[in-house]
Order: C-alpha cells, then structure tokens, then sequence
C-alpha cells in the first residue's frame, strides 16, 4: 500500500490488541506451498534458462495434459444456462451429487446413493472438513509418513494430536501395520490411507488393502481414503477404492477432479461416505460433516452443475492418454534417476505423478540435508524440487514426472549435473 | 446407500472410536441454512401454490436479476483459454489482486496495491479466515446484534468468545457505541460492521462512521467491515466505504461480487486490509491470513482470471439496473408492510437486500415466538421468511424484497392473509 501521510506508526503499534494467530502461522508452516515457495525463492536466474518445476503435482499448464474439451464446454455451456449462479445447497447439488455417486459405484460392490456424498471445493477442503469433523479433544489421528501434508497441517489446526506409521520403501510402501497397531489407542479416531499414493507412486494390492480394513476394524478407527489420484496406475497393481472393504470398516472417501481431468484450479471435489452398514450415520460423523459443510464455502455452482456432463460425457480415450504420458514419464524418470549418483529411488512409480527419492548424504559435500539440497538446486540450476522433509521424510526429495516430457528430460539432466558438481570423490 | 447385505450393525456401533464433534455441530446449528431449512422443511402444500421464498439473499434465480452477459462472457473465455485450469497461488492470481485493489481503491482517499488485497472463495470464506485468523485463546470479538450468523458460527467453531452490541432500530440502525465502549476489555480484538447491512438495510452516514473508526482507535481493536453489499444503496445514504477512515484505525473489508453481480453462486470474495498506517503487517494479522490461505481451498482460478473482465467491462447500466429495482421493490415491501396488523417496520430500508420487522406478539394468538411465527406461516402459505431469533433478534423477521415483484407481492398478500387470521379479535 502506499502510504498518503507521513506518520510514525512505531509508536502506535504498542496500543493495538490484536495481533496473530500462533497455532494458524504454525498449520500454515506446515503446508507444501510455504515449502514449495522457499525453495523458488532460492532461484537466482533470471530468464537465462527457464525454471523447471518438478515439485508441484499440477500438470495442467503443459499443452500435453490439457483438459478434455467436453470438460470446458460443459462449463460453458452450465455458465450461459444461468441456471447455476445461485447459491448452493448445504451438501452440492442433487445431480451433481447423483453424477459422483454413479461414478464411484461403478467399482464397488454396491451402490452409493446422492446421500452418501457431500461436494467440496477440491479434495484440499475435504480433507479439512473431514479433520475438523473428527477432532473431539484429545482425539488423534494415524497419518501415513511420508504423505500430503494437508493432513498435518489441519490436525495442528484443529488441534487432532496426530501420530505416524511408516510406509516401507522395499516392500512398495505398504503400510507397517505392526507400528500401526502400537501407535493406536482408545482416542485413535481414523487412520488416513492414500492411494494411488502421494508422495511414494505406489498402489496398493487388494490383499494388503483388507489388512488394513481388518486392523482398523480392529483398532475401532475408521479409513480416510485419500483417492484423489483414482484411476491414475500405470503399473501391474490395478486401482482398487479402499469404499469394496466398507463392509468390514467405515471408509470415507475423499476424492476430485483435480487429477483425473487435469483441472485442479477448477476446485471440485467430494467427501462419500462408503459405509454400506451405516455406521458413520449411526455415529454421528456423517451430522459433523454436514454441520461443518453449513458454514463453510461452496464449489462454485455452475461447475457443479457441469459435473455430470463432465464425468458422464469424457470419453476413455482422454484418461487412456493421459495414463499413457504419465507411465512414459514415470518409466523415463526411473530410469535417468537409476544413472544419478547420490540419489537413489527404491520402488518404480506405477501411480499418483510422484516419486520419493533418497538422498546419499555421505557422497555429497556441501548439502546439510534435503532442504539445503534443494534450495542450492533452486539456485544453481532453477530447478525446483520437493524436499522430503515437508512430507516427514528428511534427506528424501519428491519428484514429479507429471510435466511436458521435454522439461522432464532438461530437470533431470540439470539434477544429474548438480549432483555431479556436489559428488565427493 | 442400499444395503447389500444383512449384518445388525447395532451390535457393532460401541465399538467404533470416532463420533461426532460437538464444537462443530454446534457452530452448524447457528448457520443461517439450518434455521432456514428448518422453516423450509414445514412446508405443506405440494404444487398447490408456488413457494415464496423472501427468507435469502438470492435473487440469482429470478430474470430480472440475472448477471450481466459480460461476466458469463467472461468466464467462458478463461475457461476456453485453458491458462487457468491450474492451481492458484495462495493469495490468488496477481491480476485479479490488482483488479480488486483497484476497484476498491476508486472510492479510498488512498491506493492499495495487489499486496493489499487476498481472493477468497466468497465472502463466506473471507469471514472464516479473518477470525481464525484472529482467534487467539481469550480474545473476543465485538459483533452486532441483528447480524449476519456466520460470524457468530465462525466464532463458536474458532472458540472465539462473542460479545453483541445493539443497532438501534430508532436511529436508522446506528451501533450503539455506548454500549460497544462497554463491552470491550483488553482481550477484545475486533469489532464487526456490516454496511450496508444485513438484515437491517440500513446504510451508515459520514458521521457515525467516524465515530465507529475512533472508538475503535480508542478501544485499541481492529474494525472488520462487510461490505458484500458495497453500492447497493437506495435512500438518501451513499456507500461509503469504511476503509476510508483507514488511517484511524485498521479495517479489514471483506467483499466478494456475489451481490453486486447477483452471482452469489461463483465464490469470489476478498479480504483487503484498508490499512494505510500498515498496522496489520505489523501486528503480523497479515501473516496469520496468509498462513490460513496457504492450507485453505481457493477460489476457482478461472473464475479469478475472468475477475478483471468482470470488474472492468462491466457497465453501469447494469449496475444502475439492479439498483433501481430493488429501490422500487424496498418501496414496495415497505409500504405493504405498513398495511399488516401486527408486524411493524422500524426504518425504511435503504440498501442490501433486507428489512427488519417486528412481531408484535401480543395482538396474534397461536404464535409463541418468531419460529412459531415462520413455521406456521410457511405451513399454512407456503411463504419462507428468516425468523429474527437467527440473527440474534428474538421475535423479529428478516424480509428480503430483493426477489421478483410478482413474487413479492403474493408472499406478502399471504403474509397479511396469515397475520389476519392470527389477529386476536
Ligand atoms: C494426496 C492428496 N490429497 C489431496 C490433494 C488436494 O486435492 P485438490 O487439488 O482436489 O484439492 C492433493 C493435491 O495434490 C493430494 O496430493
Ligand atoms: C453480511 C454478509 N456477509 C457475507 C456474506 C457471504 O457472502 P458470499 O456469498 O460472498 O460468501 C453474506 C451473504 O449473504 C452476507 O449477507
């Protein structure tokens, strides 16, 4: 702002009563943004070379993964029908709500009814939402490491003591049930689950699946399924909705159009209660949800409007495509990160957009840790990389391959470059 | 959900661990949604005679209130642009920050900058995050009494203690700041004003406003200002925009173009700190807002990369349109009303979208209060009102007359018809 008038305002600072929120600074340290963003502030070229962004899951700037059309014409077609530009009701729009129902039907084992899903703006506000819903004090919460760190940052918002269990690297990141055992009590509410995974690339088998539905039955939790990245596999392991073990324990699904449709500004997405026994219903979770949802932002109608033409109307051949770019992409960066020394990738993506990598400190020099090494990438070589760290796995790196092939190739010529510059010998 | 299979699950409840949170529900029951789906819900007739609804702020529905074609056109453009299909940065597209500062800045003795200014998915959202922003343990905040229940929701959920001060029905709804002086204490760390205002229609002069700002400045606390309807004013009272007494004391203003556009559906609101001492920042209000963006959902970016077409193409014929019917359509309903037995209507209004009316109960019999009143008149006539006791206003309603006139004049032809039939003899 420019200042009109000359005043001191040192001197009036003192007088003022209000001032920040320490627990929201705290929630808001933890996002992947505020790391992300340090990271590109580490960037020092200007304009010689263009920055390559390997960090964000968000393809949708590259002409490779753009939208469908059918997608942006429904949209257009939902804004000119000015039927859509009023307020929405409480849980979304019936249709919209029957599209999303439908959809997820198709791979279960029963049939999910517009009731059972709430619309929220993007999967991000499901997850708040569903946090928020379950934090009674002294509740906590199980959160996979590493993972979306959403989930932290809105256990620490609202105040969810939050515990984490490991995925294991060498055994294709399933979950350490064993640690998931210890680690619950009789104030464990849920145990959050993604999957196709973020940050790991990995899949989930449907025999390790129903271990964990039959350990959280057991442990009286009930499932977050994180599936916003559902149907994106390109590997042996289908994509199997955690929602066919509903009936072994309450699953909430939580999932978008972000990823599939390639379209994560357009914020759409949904909370479904896959519960065929109705026990999120019966425990009153479902009456949480919906009293959060009454004061809380709406997806925008018209796109809720555009739903069922956008998931009724998109054609295989789009999701085919993209599924095809992303298993090139997937299999390329295994392979140029296999002939990078220092680093080493334990388990070939086969889903989601991300791979973890780890870091062999003790053949670098100069780089302290995962931050470090990603903030001197930053700024010797504009590249911009995830650390680890940000998804509770220090010395580990995120990597995306859900970019334009060709900026993929020049990220990780640049990544190999760096390490080689950073190489003891 | 249709069960597929035949398990009691009775026997299984007790052993779940999660449930609901009460906090939440609680915050949800104090939504404006659930006291008008409540009213919603006593409805009657099926199809006989259409239902009335002059409870909400929506007249999005009705032809003659419908957006502008260049704001659609807008939208359609950036969707089919296929540049904003991706995430947005946390304080929203730099171009549609300048938008807003710029349109903000027209009617401000001084300039903001995009820095300013933060996009949120409506207003809804902006009143969310300042008071999360705010709510640190034992601070209150100062709110009006009618007022606008998301606050109040917003606090409860936030555990943000409230304290209501009165708007003075006999002087044109001014805030009593004697009162406000009264209420404060060193914990209370902003005071709420909406202007124009909902419920009241009342539009605040010149005067009062800068006493508002000064006690404010005394009092040591922050002024928040919901101006979501900014230039929807009728009477003798120009808008003016609290943040021109900035430099007394710190407002935050909140706005969005869901009313003035009538596109309440679209979700793009703002928060700009109308600051010029920068006293925010220094108090670091500032960083707590932007720490909640960082780990909240945005508004659609599409719809924040139309927001520059939509605030600058925009004709003031439109504007002037929309103004002009609802001058006639107060008329109106403020006339009629004087006609109806046993309700009474303090001041004329002369902004938003609202009136307030009193009950007076001792010339009905049958009706025990304000809800009675509602639910009876919805069962009976099939006409939705805001019972007052949602908005703080124990046996008062909220009329909005911002609805089609053919609409207005039957629901209040029935509300009179009710009120006669309930009219002691
Ligand atoms: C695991 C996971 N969950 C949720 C989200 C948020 O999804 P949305 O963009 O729909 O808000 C993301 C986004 O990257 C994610 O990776
Ligand atoms: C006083 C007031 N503030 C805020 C809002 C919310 O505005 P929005 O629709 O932009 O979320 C409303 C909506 O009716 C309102 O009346």
């Amino acid at each position: 702002m420019e200042k009109e008038n000359g005043a001191n305002p040192s001197s009036e600072t003192e007088r003022w009563q209000f001032g920040h929120n320490k627990a929201v600074v705290a929630a808001g340290s933890r996002s992947l943004r505020e790391a992300i963003y340090k990271v590109i502030a580490c960037v020092e070229e200007t304009g010689l070379r263009p920055v390559i962004p390997i960090a964000n899951g968000d393809p949708s700037v590259f002409p490779s993964f753009r939208t469908t059309p059918i997608a942006e014409e429904a949209i257009v077609e939902a804004v000119r029908s000015a039927e859509y530009n009023n307020y929405s009701p409480t849980n979304g729009l019936l249709s919209a709500r029957q599209a999303v129902a439908d959809y997820l039907s198709k791979d279960l084992p029963y049939k999910l009814s517009p009731d059972d899903v709430f619309l929220t703006a993007g999967c991000s506000q499901a997850i708040d939402i569903v946090i928020s819903a379950l934090s009674r004090p002294g509740a906590n919460v199980l959160l996979p490491r590493p993972g979306f760190p959403m989930y932290e940052a809105r256990c620490i918002y609202n105040n969810v003591e939050m515990r984490h269990f490991d995925l294991i690297p060498e055994q294709g990141w399933e979950l350490d049930l064993e640690q998931v055992k210890k680690l619950a009590d009789e104030n464990t509410v849920a145990i959050v689950v993604c999957n196709p995974n973020n940050p790991c690339g990995s899949v989930l088998k449907y025999h390790h699946m129903e271990e964990i539905a039959k350990t959280a039955r057991k442990l009286g939790v009930m499932i977050i399924s994180d599936e916003v990245y559902d149907h994106l596999t390109f590997g042996s392991n289908p994509f199997i909705p955690m929602g066919i073990f509903g009936d072994i324990v309450p699953v909430v699904t939580l999932g978008s159009i972000s990823k599939r449709w390639v379209v994560p500004g357009w914020r759409l997405g949904w909370i479904a209660t896959t519960d065929p026994k109705g026990i999120l219903r019966k425990t009153k979770v479902v009456d949480s949800i919906r009293s959060i949802l009454d004061i809380t932002t709406d997806p925008a109608t018209f796109i809720q409007g555009a739903l069922p033409q956008i998931i009724e109307k998109t054609k295989d051949d789009f999701f085919n495509n993209i599924t095809h770019i992303l298993r090139d992409a997937a299999e390329l960066c295994y392979n140029k990160i296999k002939d990078i020394k220092c680093i080493t990738c334990p388990h070939k993506p086969e889903g989601s957009m991300f791979v973890m990598v780890k870091l062999n400190l003790s053949c670098l020099v100069d780089i302290n840790d995962d931050v470090d090494f990603c903030s001197k990438l930053a700024k010797e070589e504009s590249v911009i990389v995830c650390p680890g760290s940000a998804l509770e796995m220090k010395n580990w790196l995120r990597i995306t391959f859900a970019v334009e092939q060709t900026s993929l190739v020049v990220g990780l010529e640049r990544l190999k470059l760096f390490c080689e510059r950073h190489e003891k010998n």
